[in-house]
């Protein structure tokens, strides 16, 4: 099963509005057949890993992170061409999330007289697709709020001046997390002051789409996230927002997209509609407390460096959040924490 | 030494301005005399170890963390006991800091034809005299900023509310730092908005000098600070402050001390003038700036809680330092992180 996901994760970032999946092909305890689903519209794991074990699937055993499927989307069921190629036994990780399904392709492989195991390594398997499940229980994306801040607490001096709060081991963990999402989300006002690619830095081949939040359209000229040529750029504006600069930015291979409501509830109904799982907010402190206030933000990954820059005014990682009683304050779940060269990383869940 | 360390912490924050000691006498394997330096004035270590053992000091081994003494202060040296009582042999966690002093007593020892070894467990034997070490090396107290703050880097929320940031455990970890510290600061903003107590609550005897550093004297008639009866509290204030403040104050048992510059190096200056070598701050964050800037901060414990609680003009745990590029932050050394119940620990030097 660890293999399964080890094949799923090659294609993280790739796979959405599917899951991450891999599966392997056991026969006398040696593996002879692997696969994982590369993106939405391709053939599912299990038949990839069917077609490299061919005849050797006949008897063996058949591994794979997440439930096969019963029905006909793009692909036929994976429950038939698993009961076609004559498996024995089938180990799933965990079932389908939706509840409306889940079940249906054990139930069929069972009727068929092969033998099922489920729920090994679940908490892995749950781990691994915690977007595509939030997507599909929630139809919302699963977001993610990532900031960096000093041991004081602030995301940059108070000039605005902030590369860099950690070092060059945690930036490559953020590179990391950006691969396995499908978009990032800033605000105007991180374009304006940071200049940011917000790109893998070819640390993974994937690149989400980069998402620019601005009601104004007052955004520089030329900027790292109009150079579109490998990474593509979506501008989400309100109705009628500057013609001209919209103009602009579509003359430079931007997406620009109006928005009835510019809210960060509004923005992820509309990544979701594209068909998005992994949403990662890397915006300023006043976006991320409305990310946060819309219920936009499902995890939060906290990068902590142990130095000291002061400040009254100098911003912190989330903004007015209206809360007036420490006894309110959104508390995470399931923290963890670790430490990343001279960085600590501390991260959890809202349960909003 | 081990041994030594744990019998010498019996005495946290009690021994200023002399150093935790703790020593050990072995005789065939076998303990045979134990003793601690309790307060400034009483018998050293080694005087109570070589008590404890009588007649089984002939010939044994004694252990002590600091350099045995050679001279004589308000005790006469405690090398000429050492040698009168016919040890064998000495091990001495580290040497005096004192560069002045340093190797005094271990030459004598050795000239006494005693065979010395010198840095067992040296590391751990610094770390329990940190701030004895830096009162003799600096002739300034050894100044501790401790803080509790959310995960986005606040200490209270916008209102100013505060209580709690971080769990019991956390809170007992505080109690027990206070119990090694001889003073306490806080700003008139503090016993404001918060009415701190400032004691261990019984989590150990000994109780820290509870320091107001306060320029108008705008505090509440009655606080917390204010009950005397078991722990005191000290107010510096600056130049004719208030009178009748001052009167009311001093009436309900309250030192108050006029300084010529009510600044945190002046504070320090006459903390250490009463012999004090830990002074913790609690400090809200433009004090600790200040007392930062001032270089009256050493080490800092940043106390994290896994929680949320927004707010743009929410105080966070460090104010103006003038800092304006984020290249400019102090960075802490000798960094360690722990877990505290649902909460992390971070502490490190500064190195101003």
């Amino acid at each position: 099963m660890r293999r399964c996901l080890e094949l799923a994760q090659a294609a993280q970032g790739q796979t959405a509005p599917n899951p991450l999946v891999g599966s392997v092909i056991v026969q006398n305890q040696k593996i002879v057949g692997e696969g994982f689903h590369p993106k939405a519209g391709d053939p599912h794991a299990e038949i990839f890993a069917l077609r490299d074990a061919g005849e050797l699937a006949q008897g063996a055993t058949l591994y794979v992170n997440l439930e096969p499927c019963n029905h006909y989307g793009r692909t036929p069921p994976c429950s038939e061409a698993v009961i076609a190629a004559g498996l024995r036994r089938v180990v799933v990780g965990m079932v389908d999330p939706n509840p409306k399904v889940a079940g249906g392709g054990i139930a069929r492989l069972r009727e068929a007289g092969i033998g099922v195991t489920i729920g090994v390594e679940e908490a892995a398997c749950q781990a691994l697709n915690e977007a595509f499940v939030h997507r599909i229980l929630h139809r919302r994306p699963f977001g993610i709020l990532k900031y960096a801040m000093t041991l004081d607490g602030k995301i940059a001096a108070t000039t605005g001046h902030s590369s860099w709060v950690t070092g060059t081991a945690s930036r490559q963990r953020v590179y990391q997390v950006r691969s396995t999402c499908e978009a990032i989300v800033v605000g105007g006002n991180t374009v304006r002051k940071d200049n940011p690619h917000l790109t893998t830095h070819g640390a993974t081949a994937h690149n989400p789409l980069r998402v620019v939040m601005s009601r104004s359209l007052d955004l520089p000229t030329s900027a790292n996230l109009w150079q579109t040529q490998t990474v593509p750029t979506l501008v989400l504006t309100s109705l009628g927002a500057n013609p001209d600069i919209q103009k602009r930015l579509v003359d430079q291979g931007v997406e620009v997209m109006e928005l009835e409501q510019l809210t960060p509830f509004a923005a992820m109904t509309h990544l979701y509609d594209r068909g998005l799982s992994a949403v990662l907010w890397e915006c300023g402190g006043t976006l991320a407390a409305r990310a946060i206030a819309d219920g936009c933000v499902q995890k939060i990954l906290a990068f902590i460096a142990p130095k000291i820059i002061g400040g009254i005014g100098a911003p912190s990682p989330v903004g007015d959040l209206g809360l007036m009683d420490m006894t309110q304050a959104l508390t995470l779940e399931r923290v963890q924490w670790s430490a990343i060269e001279g960085d600590y990383l501390i991260e959890g869940y809202l349960n909003l």
